[in-house]
């Protein structure tokens, strides 16, 4: 199984807490700890040609981690239109944290994807809201961040197909932070901790989370279904 | 309530017999039958200058009804996604049969909503899968097409938030024919039946469905969520 | 439109601080904003003659309001499971607060129900996940309640057919404290608030909310299906 | 991994048609093939002393396919709730066919779970809902059996967390014939076909889909969620 992260890899040259946190930049930490869990695990990153997205790598890739947050708009739409059709085609998805507002998910969800948000160092508790999930394997009945940046309702997504996780915050919030949705045949993961000045992907439980999320994303060999004009059982006379 | 019902108006020009059936076109016979229902009723074309949708009409629009076929794409891509934000913004959306692949609808699903198809004159039964809904009210547990197009799985949208009806063929084929989605503060409905050359739109239980859907999708005066950045709890003193 | 409002009325009847918030009883207190609404409301308690549910008061109603903590055990069988089959048979059910453990709930939703709790005075705050629904209509985007019981996930109940609330708690914990679930004809409303110390029944968010609820859940007159040995479609000839 | 497979096993004694097309009885062929399928796979039968489901059994079963018919009403009270709460507590449960009726099932949907149904030697298509589930991986569109008993619509279920097959009849009906649902940490699969006058069970693909859902249906390792009185976040101080 191959699996590509994507990050657009802007805070990190920018910022020195960043890169303090994520030497390798948070595609580096987050191919790091899914090499480890048995994944073929590559990179690619917003500056490269084609965001380094070409179709070769996105024909080959099993599941895509996505994290973005500053340079949305400077993701081609044909990129972002040639994810979302591979995510159709049955790539599955990962989108973690501020990627809510990336293109691909913004075109795959049909919504705005907006949400609240604020920045003030809030302790986060994460509740598994269901236990039943493969996504959930090994979590404890919650996960606790003892600083996140906060992200509240209402977060303006279709209703999941599954709700994994819902988030407490400090300053008198909730949110939807882990959630399933299925498009064509791919299966999306969105997983809400992960602000770039936190060292959250440092956590092992949220490494647990991801590489679960990355693992259940996985295409299953079910064929393509067949569209568009269609023949009647041979037997049955038609009233034409 | 104000509905405006929407039709490309194409095949009323084009073929006699669809004119023989409609001699108001499709959306003069879905509104003949919404405004005696009570909804103040307006329609407008792909023809009309901005399709019929300006701003104003827009704005007031309650609940809008979508028929389209053949020119798809020659509805311009601003028109489409104005459509699409104001149903994110509050408008109820009835989709109509070939409207499957309109591009409003594709926009606020995020798939490529295709199926199979059929033109065999074959008998559609609809039976009700949620008898618990206002949009089945006062219909029976199926409701029988002599003759319409078929439709087939695997359609290719996000699962419905509700499923309400499932259409079976005669050539061997099933449907999810009645399904709702809701997308921002809008509410959706997608309904099969209406292929132009046949008198689906003169059915009195079609035409209660479609009224029940009209009903249904009008907004709620829920208030519109305020996202972006956010003040936490007076009370509660962060960490930070 | 015929409402009932159940009631065990035991915590009235023990400690002075209930009854002075409730001088009529919480059955009075919710009868009392229900009617003045606009239903035909009665009430029924625990201590009545089949507990106040005989056949004729069950059948004619419409909406079933349930709230019991101290004394499920009490409720016979019998008269449970006949609440159970008039809701699968159409009658709306809006079950609130500690009447998550009432028999009826949990023999229509198949699961144990349970959840944390904790009585500690602490504020609450009701998030609104879905802002389309009528439930939440003329609901700004949370309630808050300065002083309430905590209930915490993981809340033993299927995935509902809608999330309408989430609940923020100061200790730390989140609920899904607003969900509907469809059984059968009949449709259910589950709302978290109303701890019986607490004067919750009086707010008038809270008042909106059951109204909202109570409306929804009201049966539409879909007929009920038929079931059992079916007969074929004349015109097509099976292979026997 | 260990399987039950449980069986009335009451046709096959009766009825020399049914022990005729399965000799080991159906629950010897359905073993036959999950043992094939690399799971250690033991039986129990109605007869047995505790249905063959004792503390031991049960305890040990990680996942329990169940077939039932003629003597729903002889599986005692006691076995079945005992087996409803091994679910909730996380051991998988496959319902197929008639087993819709069985104790088990209708105390884990709350509903009636009754149907439609004709024997009349119909073609049945079971069309491919969900293309990208596990339990349809290896699966083609649809699968087609010559001859089955029809089940119909309205099918009174909760609506399904997931819909997997459609079926189709010869005769004008449709069936929700494949669907998932999660009940405590128990995951559940309900499967349509399998009437016992027919050699269903040894069709491949029908094979291959229980196959897959047992494999979906085995628990994960998610511990199960504390309930009961909790303890707050210790920094923050509530208002009481």
């Amino acid at each position: 199984m191959k699996v590509t992260v994507w990050n657009e890899n802007r805070h990190e040259k920018k910022n020195p807490k960043v890169s303090e946190i994520y030497p390798e930049g948070i595609h580096g930490q987050l191919a790091s700890f899914l090499e480890k869990a048995g994944f073929e695990t590559g990179t690619a990153t917003l500056d490269e040609p084609e965001h380094g997205l070409t179709d070769e790598v996105l024909n080959e890739t099993d599941v895509l981690v996505w994290w973005g947050h500053l340079a949305h708009d400077e993701v081609t739409e044909d990129i972002a239109e040639k994810v979302k059709q591979r995510v159709l085609d049955g790539m599955g998805l990962v989108v973690l944290h501020s990627a809510h507002f990336s293109k691909v998910f913004k075109k795959l969800m049909g919504t705005g994807c907006d949400l609240k948000w604020r920045e003030a160092d809030e302790k986060e508790r994460l509740w598994v809201a269901d236990p039943t999930h493969p996504i959930t394997e090994g979590i404890d009945e919650y996960i606790e961040l003892e600083k996140e940046e906060m992200y509240g309702e209402h977060f303006d997504i279709p209703a999941p197909d599954e709700l994994i996780f819902i988030s407490w915050f400090e300053g008198g919030e909730v949110f939807r932070s882990g959630a399933t949705f299925k498009r064509g045949r791919g299966k999306i993961f969105y997983f809400r901790p992960g602000h770039e000045t936190y060292p959250t992907y440092h956590n092992e439980e949220i490494q647990k989370v991801i590489t679960n999320g990355v693992k259940w994303a996985a295409n299953t060999a079910t064929p393509t279904p067949v569209r568009g004009n269609h023949q009647p059982l041979e037997n049955i006379s038609t009233k034409a």
